[in-house]
């Protein structure tokens, strides 16, 4: 385990990430050099309100706390479903989070714990964890985009989390890839996570005659049994994320772009297409040694990249 | 005139900035508060090779150094149509600079003025001085597309501009608006430079028959005498605009976004579609007050940009 020493005494340097879902809390302790040490999973019950969640919270990370122990402490992380105001510690416009907006959670969960506290959109947290110590380890560069139920995005410049001045940059997801697709909650139509995301999946499923309510994992069953409908969905999908890809690389010229979630394990399906469109589209892709690869650190990259926020606020110190 | 003093010696702190094109290269000294006091409007024969276009640079340079002194002379930071490739000081893929593709031409330069030589992308360096004394002064995140025969992006992130990792980063005309648009170039098709940019304002004057080889200029002209088909190819073009903007707005989240370019003019023919689209289309947009601007160096940004970069080369040491 690596060690902070001064004179003859030695510790530990760690940091707690936490990662929020509607129901499930989970807190993990983390090494500076990203061996995670310890680990809790929680449930919180967001419906319940404000005032639950972050006693939830609060309790949660305090079990971790006492276990670990308060030597090496330096801080902790919390990677949330909604936008951030970085200065003044708050969430906005989080549906997932009811009760939130406009309060100081930051300070608020700050003071119950007595520590420092870095709060970070969830999907920007798991950017950083992949920077950090996953598939993106040693790059300072890179876009994570997360393929679930919706389509979520975290850009690394730098090394750091690219914000935005109000917090909002990364809404990968809401990159218009045709002018009249599907439309969108935000307003808008063809929206990148309306065509490529495990919802898209879905509907297109329902298009396809595949059945009513079938879910994205079904259609990866079916592809995988050859039925060429579902093979259809997933190449449509791909083709999807290649246009949005194809402008995030004309835009950034990063290195690196990596997708994770709950569609990844259809890769083989939705790759080609992919690909190909990329290919087609940007040539800086075909011009450059840019990668587009899988995420490695699952649903444990928010975890790790929350973890993180504290030893990086320090090191900026 | 600002000055630097050292006990009794005071002197003018000024860097030499330089734009160069297919014929003409300009040259401007210009103070680190962002004064111009002095420039030189020379010519240059790219298509006469390379040599000939670096001789020119560096006499037009010594020119100007000549006349302002050598006093407080900081360096030199040239605006170039192509790639840099920032750490070899070299430029690549720049169908404009036929014969520089992998000479050390910074090095080259340098050895020549004895001095500090800085190479930027064109786009970049008009962005970088909006940025610093433009449009953009005061906001340190911010985008710039110049509309013109094609389009050309600058991105400005944290003060300093995004190159990507092989100096590629923002090349926002090759955003994808719609799947199946416009051929370019590129390989790509629906460019947003093959909507938006003046070239695609011609083409459009052609499509609805306002005549062959209809410049852009005078589809604006026709526009102002209230003809509807050259009012219409610039809503269309507005329209196109504000896909790509609502994609990048959405990206981004920064605060400013600069319009410049040869189509500026027809601003108030363009701008309500442009508008129309990126209320409907970012979310972004319509919550916070992220503003699309007109940039206001005009064909000077690139000069201003250049001659900043060897004072912001010179802070970060």
């Amino acid at each position: 385990m690596p060690t902070r020493c001064y004179s003859d005494v030695c510790m530990t340097e760690y940091a707690i990430g936490v990662d929020i879902g509607g129901t499930n809390l989970r807190a993990a302790a983390v090494t500076r050099e990203g061996e995670m040490i310890d680990k809790i999973s929680g449930t919180t019950n967001v419906a319940a309100g404000r005032d639950r969640v972050i006693l939830d919270l609060v309790s949660n990370i305090r079990e971790l706390l006492d276990r670990v122990g308060a030597e090496g402490f330096t801080g902790v992380g919390i990677g949330i479903p909604g936008f951030i105001l970085l200065e003044k510690g708050m969430i906005v416009g989080s549906h997932n989070m009811p009760g939130f907006d406009n309060y100081p959670v930051r300070d608020d969960i700050s003071q119950r714990l007595s520590s420092q506290v870095v709060l970070e959109n969830d999907a920007n947290a798991a950017a950083l964890g992949e920077s950090w110590i996953g598939a993106g380890k040693g790059v300072s560069d890179l876009v994570l985009l997360t393929l679930g139920t919706g389509i979520g995005g975290g850009i690394i410049s730098r090394g750091k989390v690219m914000h935005g001045f109000v917090g909002m940059a990364g809404e990968l997801g809401h990159i218009t890839i045709m002018p009249y697709g599907n439309p969108c909650g935000c307003g808008n139509r063809g929206c990148l996570e309306k065509h490529a995301s495990a919802t898209a999946i879905e509907s297109m499923a329902n298009l396809m005659a595949l059945g009513e309510n079938v879910s994205a994992r079904q259609v990866y069953e079916l592809a995988m049994k050859g039925e060429e409908r579902a093979k259809r969905i997933f190449e449509s999908m791909g083709r999807a994320l290649g246009l949005g890809l194809a402008t995030l690389i004309n835009i950034f010229n990063f290195p690196l772009y990596l997708l994770s979630g709950g569609v990844l394990p259809a890769w083989d399906f939705f790759a080609p297409g992919m690909f190909d469109e990329v290919n087609a589209r940007s040539f800086t892709y075909k011009n450059t040694n840019t990668r587009i690869e899988k995420a490695t650190l699952g649903n444990e990259a928010g975890l790790y990249g929350a973890a993180y926020l504290p030893f990086q606020a320090k090191q900026d110190k």
